[in-house]
């Protein structure tokens, strides 16, 4: 009985992972611990931080914390009453969110790869348990899309979401655009600047747009978790030709996260190098920041904008949820009736649409030898596989036979004809380089 | 116990109101009548409509729903859980939704008139009977922007918020400056295309804006509502040279309802023409569309974009609402802790920075007779108040002496001196109509 008359005092926290984000969670905890009151009612109190690093200084005020390498002894702490996942990767991280819910205890996490790769397992271990899973910080950091979809557009059939979901990549975009530079000298200046890592193929391939992409799609479409199946294309490839060409044709490069629904059901996922109208909302992205465009049957276009990484936008993110989970707790509950938009019992596997059944406009470069008769082959092998231009643009002619790209924009085709046609072209023999196809969205 | 069974199934709901809005959320629980059960685990059932107008066929299939002229008969009747006010005005509205709170009965409305004029005698019902007054619908129309401040950004101290909140004169604007026509003539296109009403004062003058801007200030601030003192400037008095000058100057003129957080505890408020810099991307919300920038401390700057009118849209938000309140009731409970993002007993009156402290860039546009020594008699008279120029444009040189337009920005100003040397200059003998000032906003 003392216990629950503490608890209408103060929820006790636990975090596991004392990097950057969980450094800024714990710093954001402190700051704005009155307004946090004022607004909840109650104190969230961090009792206890698990890291395997326990000795550098993080500039956060331990006093009352109990700090070590112990994350098993914080997660069976009966001072936790909520355990805060930051620990990253996903075996680690699994074992230990699933050993909160088994003892009864709510998660947050910020970790979209776990959720991406162990979604199903982790939300019917809560269901079970009877306990919630939350994860606003996993999709756009600080921006608030999760809630937004799973409550604020509820009554919405979410027709087509398109997300910046990775802002070292979007800062490489908006930097290669502006300066023209190419995509490793972009990169390596991101490297310095902080915001891309040592290794960072996890981002400009895509891999972690599609992990969120995967969490979007299950609020969005109540489809279960499917990362596998993303087709999923980074930046790697592109020029600075092509961000000309783009302008040239009113459009921007961005790599975007796309989720359709289809009249039939099915589902149409990818993230790619997309070329949108420069007059969208969503073209106008810039640098590190994310935004996810959502289109629904009632409310029609949508936009949200925010910092999508970052220590406190995304110890905002991880605060709120703490904060509603705290308050779901002093309710004498555990758990909401489910984290995603639909019910558990509502999630099913819905079937995705062949990248070769998309249907639209497409940027293609081709580079091929500067000879007469060249445009006329490239023209004619489009055209066999019913394929018309709406435009072309040949640039700089240098010495006879140098390769000079030819940029295209045609008009509506259907992917696997393009496809066919430019794995024809590849291989006519005045084509030097394997060609680009970026596709072209216009209904944002 | 058999009624709690039938609870289990479906949640009774009570339309006041069957106008377009009304005839919006009819249609949208009707259509998405599926989605929402997979959903939310119930259905949302419409039981009963009231409004004095009954023979108008709205579209809709009234199977099984008792249509008439009762509102008082709909909100005693015990069918009916929640209760739906979209009767508009404040006087009918008020007396119904107070009727329905007393009753025990949530309440979801659009009403922001209603709320900025009689909110704390609402909320204050609705907490003494425990159940609650839903309103997302309220600001933004579909735009889950309230949800997204009370809970999104919870964990934030929230420093400034910038709305785009009325479609109309954001259309206007944007047709003005696009066309270069007179409001007059802009206007009398919005009225053509319904846009804007036959009597225009209550968007062109401010007065919605300021309605909802009263709103979000409570959400963001904690602030108790006080409508009436929010200083709030419409846009009859632009001119097709203000969007010239602006666009000249790199900026854009919108109507915002701004809201900022002085380090002190006042709060600052007001409704006006503003010009922003057209690189913002609030400056690229165009036409009858709706947009908050909101800058929280942990995630710094985010923004909310969406239809902010329209019969579905707003209906998206009604029904959000409900699905929530559905879910509280079938949990056996009327209400949260509280529909701001403040619990009600940390709601307190703030006082509100006088605009003559303001202090930043502005522009100023005079009209003068167009005579040598003009330009340095303005000059003067600014510099006497300490305001310096940054940049002047003289418009097209007429016939001597007719007027003309003088197009100033000035550095950093605080608001008063600017005032001063407005009234100090619309006496000067050259100046033939009165001087405009446009506040400039940077810090988007």
């Amino acid at each position: 009985m003392a216990a629950r008359d503490a608890a209408r005092d103060a929820v006790g926290l636990g975090l596991l992972g004392f990097g950057t984000i969980g450094t800024g969670v714990a710093k954001l905890l402190q700051r704005n611990a009155a307004l946090i009151r004022e607004r909840l009612g109650c104190d969230l109190r961090l009792v206890r931080i698990a890291d395997v690093e326990t000795t550098r200084d993080r500039g956060v005020d331990l006093a009352g914390i109990r700090f070590d390498a112990d994350p098993e002894g914080l997660v069976d702490d009966p001072a936790v009453q909520i355990v805060i996942e930051l620990v990253g990767g996903t075996d680690v991280a699994r074992r230990l969110v699933l050993r909160a819910l088994e003892r009864g205890k709510p998660v947050v996490t910020a970790n979209k790869a776990l959720l991406a790769l162990h979604g199903k397992e982790i939300f019917e271990a809560a269901r079970r348990a009877g306990v919630d899973v939350a994860f606003e910080a996993s999709v756009g950091g600080g921006i608030p899309i999760l809630r937004s979809l799973r409550e604020g557009l509820a009554a919405n059939r979410i027709e087509r979401v398109y997300g910046i979901l990775n802002g070292t990549t979007n800062f490489v975009l908006t930097e290669m655009e502006r300066t023209g530079e190419s995509f490793e000298v972009v990169l390596k200046r991101a490297r310095e600047l902080g915001y891309a890592e040592a290794d960072p193929s996890f981002d400009v391939d895509g891999i972690d747009a599609a992990h969120k992409l995967t969490i979007l799609a299950a609020l969005c479409f109540g489809a279960e978790l499917t990362f596998k199946e993303i087709p999923t294309e980074g930046i790697r490839g592109l020029e600075p030709v092509d961000f000309e060409a783009a302008a040239e044709f009113g459009h921007r490069i961005k790599l975007l996260a796309i989720a359709k629904q289809r009249p039939d059901e099915r589902i149409e996922v990818r993230v790619q190098p997309t070329m949108i109208p420069a007059q969208s909302l969503l073209a106008k992205v810039d640098g590190v920041m994310n935004a996810i465009a959502v289109h629904g049957d009632a409310v029609g276009p949508t936009l949200f904008y925010g910092a999508g990484a970052g220590a406190f936008p995304t110890a905002s993110a991880v605060v709120a949820d703490l904060m509603e989970l705290a308050r779901e707790l002093r309710r004498g509950r555990g758990g909401r009736v489910s984290p995603l938009s639909y019910r558990p019992e509502a999630l099913r596997p819905r079937p995705l649409v062949p990248l070769g059944e998309l249907h639209g406009r497409a940027y293609l470069r081709f580079t091929a030898a500067d000879r007469p008769g060249v445009l006329s082959h490239l023209a004619g092998a489009l055209g066999e596989h019913g394929i018309s231009i709406e435009s072309v643009i040949q640039k700089g002619r240098g010495h006879a036979g140098a390769s000079v790209p030819v940029l295209v924009m045609t008009h509506p085709a259907r992917e696997s004809s393009v496809r066919a046609a430019l794995d024809a072209i590849d291989r006519l023999p005045d084509v030097t380089a394997r060609s680009l196809l970026v596709r072209i969205e216009e209904d944002l």
